[in-house]
């Protein structure tokens, strides 16, 4: 059967566009090495039409069908398992911009696109395509769409499904969808949109996308705050969403020990704050659409009152553009920091802003109870509620004995996000990694509505099986 | 079987809160007159549980549920069938703020709170519900939801659905869904929430929500602009949205057809450019963070602009919050306006922004062509693509007999639309009064994974039905 199918494939894509295993290591593991899968196959279809052939081909054998944008997922969803049985599919022949239209400010693209070209092509016709992430240079809009990626700018402009207008799907059946439509306003039926965003390939396999686009901002400007408590960056950040309303596009924490593992693992980057003794600080972006005096007036504005009213307890503001490149670098280097660091428990949770001091103040407590000396290196997306909660090894202990705890530590900070009103995962999806995670967060309720749903648009569960939820057969 | 379930909900509800047919007419037929229908019993419920229980106790009877908030609908979406077989439910009883949360700006409502009761709420905590449109002080935020509604800010803070974290839900089974998050980020599973957002009461009984609230405004600022023509206006809006960013909360369009009706009906009424020659209007508000003075600056700039690049003919712009209101009081009384002018044909069209002067030529000049006579009155959310096509009687003619060509003109108009991008529903929803258009205009792919949907949640099509979707029992 396995042959059988190979031998069509190859037919309906042309031999030098489908590899087998052996020949395709590089899409069959993760990007973090945790799972390594095999399939039958690994197609590179040429357009949707060819997607849809091949996801009939595989309906007729049922081989499951797993979708793969640019390998930088965190859960592991887009890695087939290791039966073997599945069809690996790769959008990165697919990867036009079809049509741009600036009148309707709206950008059609296939989803094999670089989120980095993406960001280039609204540039160069005078756009922002905002969504911006670590990955950007290699991850692919099929794979943000997908997992409904966040980043850095969702403060403002939201998640990719904020971004997103239309889509074109082919459905489990292999038909083709055409809901590419660039319209702000359509009230015609069921949003199958937002259902198949962030729905990580188990409902239907995203093709292409009309996206938004706004107009460049004319200046930026970036600063660093230090703060006394987390509290006060908390109330900081209402104070600045009252002050720049829309303009704030950025607020991203960083702990004083984030900032001193920077400067361990970056002794060549920059070093602000090199004294300070505040335990907090954040990353503040304001955009403007008048010009550089504009903003510096309106930054200087709100963090003056903010000083006033003791909201802030120190600020570093970028005086040209290279100081504004270095402070965001403290945030970009973060992932990296770590890394070089030595591996950490990753905690992708979001609560309500309002919880965040409580949350942060209880889960750090409980951690140093069950688990003495292990030490938090905690940042993120404050404006959004999303932290990266991340637990490092105790200093007088390993990492691989640290690493032995993951499962046991990992469900106290859930239990506590979750306690808190919050998510397990604000932005990385659930992939297989979490899958056996959601029967504890999720009522019946929820997982019956959304298995309901995977059966209805996937009967045979064939596409990405194992991933997002566990069905039954 | 009618008496034993309506004597069943007397004592699930307490016999208060169950009325029948004869003595609840006023729910019965739908806003604008055109559709009545007749039940078993209109219920209110006290809370979720009750609504619960009214479900599981019309399944075991098999009896409809349609639900009605403040039957303000335009598609007679909340409206019973004839056949008497239904229970109307109302939730008129539950319309308690449950929270406030100013930290996270977000508030938690029952479905039966009126629109500006929420609008009043969120102001007397310092902070903005946006969602604003001509019924608000009668439509309930259940309705808004169920419909997703637009409205005149939806430029800037999007429809109801962009300003929805949670939903509280009864699903067709008398199960409650309690999804009531106030999270920016949560990517845990199928995107629920969207899918009963703009469902129309056909998936589930949407009976609380968790909204966004957004910083007040400190100040704002009106304009009535002229154009030379649609283009300009279009081009305009382009550079306003440059200029402006997410400071640009209206852009509310008026032909001068639309401003003569105005003059012509309130004559008592604001009577700006009384002999202007522009045959295109535009109500322009800015929003400002800082104050009245950076507001005019904003405004002066950007309108200065505008007329060196031949992007405006004319420009009257508010003095005073009386000046401003006196300008919103135009687009506010355009409904009423066209109802004293007599009935006339309404499209809630909507098309990519770049698409709009094409589409109001080809069309105005189609239904001359067929309809010879007929004026149009065309104004609306031009920041959103979305124009109110409204079409009167020929000034030779009567109403009545312009009425009779309804169907054959509204096809025209729709298929115009369609040609251009576009939606034949921009922010009314479908309910029944179309019904029997999606299948002309949706792929039967996208109408086969409606139905799906509607099938898993829904499988007795118990909930509205009728309404959306045409469902084969």
């Amino acid at each position: 059967m396995s042959e059988a199918l190979f031998a069509t494939l190859q037919q309906l894509l042309g031999a030098a566009h489908v590899q087998r295993s052996e020949d395709a290591a590089q899409y069959l593991t993760d990007k973090q090495g945790r799972y390594t899968g095999q399939v039958i196959a690994v197609v590179h279809p040429a357009n949707t039409e060819e997607v849809a052939a091949v996801v009939r081909a595989c309906v007729a054998l049922e081989a499951p069908i797993v979708v793969q944008g640019g390998n930088t997922g965190l859960m592991a969803g887009a890695t087939p398992d290791a039966s073997g049985r599945a069809v690996l599919l790769l959008l990165d022949r697919m990867n036009r911009v079809r049509v741009i239209d600036t009148d309707n400010d709206t950008l059609t693209v296939e989803a094999g696109c670089i989120l980095q070209n993406i960001q280039d092509v609204a540039r160069e016709a005078g756009r922002l395509f905002p969504l911006s992430l670590g990955a950007e240079g290699s991850c692919t809009i099929g794979g943000n769409l997908g997992t409904n990626a966040g980043g850095t700018a969702v403060l403002r402009y939201g998640n990719t499904r904020e971004l997103t207008l239309g889509l074109e799907v082919v459905t489990a059946e292999g038909e083709i969808w055409n809901g590419l439509r660039g319209l702000r306003k359509d009230n015609t039926g069921y949003d199958l949109r937002d259902l198949y965003v962030g729905s990580e390939g188990t409902l239907g396999i995203i093709t292409a996308a009309t996206l938004k686009l706004f107009p460049l901002p004319k200046a930026q400007a970036t600063a660093l705050l230090a703060f006394d408590e987390l509290a006060q960056a908390v109330a900081f950040l209402s104070h600045a969403r009252a002050g720049f309303g829309a303009n704030l596009t950025a607020f991203e924490l960083l702990s004083a020990d984030c900032l001193a593992l920077l400067r361990e693992q970056f002794p060549e980057g920059p070093q602000p704050f090199l004294n300070a003794s505040q335990p907090w600080f954040a990353l503040l972006e304001l955009s403007d659409n008048h010009g550089e005096t504009h903003a510096r007036e309106a930054f200087e504005t709100v963090l003056g009152e903010a000083f006033e009213q003791s909201l802030l307890a120190d600020a570093l503001i970028a005086e040209s553009l290279a100081q504004s490149e270095a402070l965001w670098l403290l945030r970009e280097n973060m992932s990296e920091a770590q890394k070089r660091a030595g591996r950490n428990m990753k905690h992708d949770i979001s609560v309500p802003i309002s919880q965040i001091v409580a949350f942060v103040a209880h889960t750090d407590a409980l951690l140093q109870t069950h688990f003495p000396g292990v030490r938090n290196f905690t940042f993120g997306h404050l404006g959004d509620g999303n932290l990266h909660y991340n637990v490092a090894h105790p200093l007088d202990s390993t990492v691989d004995e640290h690493m032995r705890n993951y499962a046991e530590l990992s469900l106290l900070v859930h239990d506590s996000a979750h306690a808190h009103g919050g998510s397990i995962s604000a932005e990385h999806g659930i992939g297989q990694r979490k899958v056996g995670l959601l029967g504890r967060y999720k009522s019946p309720v929820e997982l019956d509505l959304m298995r309901r749903i995977k059966r209805a648009l996937d009967p045979k569960n064939l596409l990405n099986p194992g991933k997002v939820l566990e069905v039954q057969p």
